[in-house]
């Protein structure tokens, strides 16, 4: 009976990609493993870098399993982040206290030769093994997602060499010279397709892509730097991998979604907090899962008014292929007594 | 002879307010006058502070027509500040060199007794002489827009006391506290009233509302703090002067823009960069005039890239009631010959 319960359960996160709608849905939240709870803070004034807990699998499993020990997610998210991609290229990637990271740009075609495709082993297979780990130590019921960031927004940070409000440099760079950002871009591919079939290999059950800054670019540009690297990776791995789901998640490009969807071939998509629940309901209803989108500050508010939206993205997506989720990542100053509320509150029958 | 010519060219920039499309379109750019003009260098170096230029009728005109007179545009737009209001209201606002506006930050109701609506004019008077000296010395074919910052946008500024990625404060206090932010967001709205209707009075034949930071919001608070503060103003205007044209600008908002327009009683919209091409062409079929969306950045590449992209939005606007603009303001690094390229490239006939 417990097998059957558990093996049910866990397989209750894959369910809307198999095409069924769940009521309640199946909940995580982006960056459900972090700075907001005690035990992280702990986890990581044992590892020395930012990095270094990314790259000690004892310790990235830890920080991964914490949020589904207190919470019960339904899914766990591999802790990573996404500019190990770079990192395990050669562009070396450190981050500064307070600053968020820090990299040597790369702003042309002659820079390139900093990124060596042959030398990315020795650092995914540290992740991978923190995969292994997971697939291990996470409970039957738990789904457990593998990542990367989507080429365009890692791209962003090999040019500009930190984060930026308007991606810039890297929005420069593609329109002075396509044809040597495109180099870029297919380097990133190539790395990520590799590092995603690790995490598949090592037991991750879905994949996401974090384009984190697709809304900056206009429509053409998004069609060169945004779907045609996401449809590359989604078919190499598709078609070695066709069980395994994908979740894109363009960030701040709610307008450009039905495109997307249409030509990615993703299975499902993660929609941001500015994303109308209108037009989620509409992309759910076009066969796709669709993922959000709560306001992580609102998280941080609490109250009545966070039990009023929950509530109304649930009715919304009712009867949809929905998972609930934030629109963007936990802030390090949410309660974690208010995740807890959430969780119960999403949970409840309606 | 001339006059009827010059009267005529006048209302080119005003006809697609009156439902006629012009090919090839009227074309300005956000932020025309600007540091990227060497002239414009020249004259703001006889200011103190950047506010003092705006505050400085004779000075403000003339960085106004210094576009007119290199590239003939077809409007003028005011040279002033989105922060003129707080800074009117007696928030007490100062341009850091090299950093951005700063402002004594207000984040609860009882810091609003700072803000006071009975001595905006001292201010404001300047500000209308600017527009009343542009309505003289403007070639009578220009049109003058006048403009302030709609009251979400203005109210980040307000709460956090500068730019900021995100506007975290701003939408922390409206969820925490929606009914004194709702009282911020009042006394915007009166402020900003006065203040238009005051550019009216001087001689502005259109208003612009720059909301450039309403893409953060999820749609119940785009609709509490961007459209319905919107609405007030629009009805409020239309109602005393029903002639003059309003644009709105909701940047980063192109999901939600046919809500913003059935709601607000805009004219016309402005449309940032990422907001697709069909998207804008869609919107102007339901009868409302488009400005947008060419991306400032890549007026900064040039080159065939720029001609090519140019044509492809005026190909996408065809017969629609279209205003060719930026998506975004003009940055300090653009090459000014790559503005007249774009608007010879504007003006060619296709």
């Amino acid at each position: 009976m417990q097998v059957t319960d558990t093996l049910t359960a866990r397989r209750r996160f894959l369910q809307p990609f198999s095409g069924q709608a769940l009521d309640p849905p199946p909940v995580w939240l982006m960056r459900q493993a972090g700075r907001y709870l005690p035990e992280y803070r702990e986890t990581r004034s044992e590892a020395g870098g930012f990095l270094d807990l990314c790259y000690t699998p004892r310790l990235a499993a830890e920080v991964t399993l914490q949020p589904i020990r207190r919470y019960g997610f339904d899914a766990a998210i591999l802790f990573s982040d996404i500019l190990v991609v770079p990192d395990a290229l050669g562009q070396g990637v450190r981050f500064a206290e307070g600053e968020g990271p820090v990299l040597e740009p790369i702003r042309d075609v002659a820079a390139l030769k900093r990124l060596d495709l042959s030398r990315t082993q020795e650092k995914f297979a540290l992740v991978w093994e923190t995969v292994a780990r997971l697939r291990q130590d996470l409970p039957c019921e738990t789904a457990l997602i593998g990542f990367c960031g989507a080429p365009w927004t890692v791209a962003t940070y090999v040019v500009e060499g930190h984060g930026s409000s308007d991606q810039g440099e890297a929005r420069r760079w593609a329109y002075r010279d396509p044809a040597g950002f495109q180099r870029l871009i297919d380097i990133l591919c190539e790395a990520s397709i590799g590092y995603l079939e690790g995490q598949v290999a090592a037991g991750a059950d879905v994949l996401q892509l974090f384009d984190s800054w697709s809304g900056s670019l206009a429509d053409d540009q998004f069609d060169a730097w945004v779907i045609r690297p996401t449809a590359r990776i989604v078919s190499t791995i598709k078609a070695r991998h066709p069980h395994v789901p994908i979740i894109g998640f363009p960030r701040g490009s709610a307008s450009l979604l039905a495109d997307y969807l249409a030509r990615t071939g993703v299975d499902g998509v993660s929609c941001d907090t500015s994303c109308p629940l209108p037009v989620m309901k509409r992309t759910a209803e076009t066969g796709r899962v669709v993922q959000g989108n709560l306001d992580p500050l609102l998280l941080v508010a609490g109250g009545d008014a966070l039990d009023a939206r929950v509530d109304a993205i649930r009715a919304a997506m009712s009867g949809q292929r929905f998972i609930f989720n934030l629109g963007h990542g936990i802030v390090p100053e949410t309660p974690p007594a208010h995740v807890a509320r959430l969780v119960e509150r999403v949970r409840r029958k309606l």
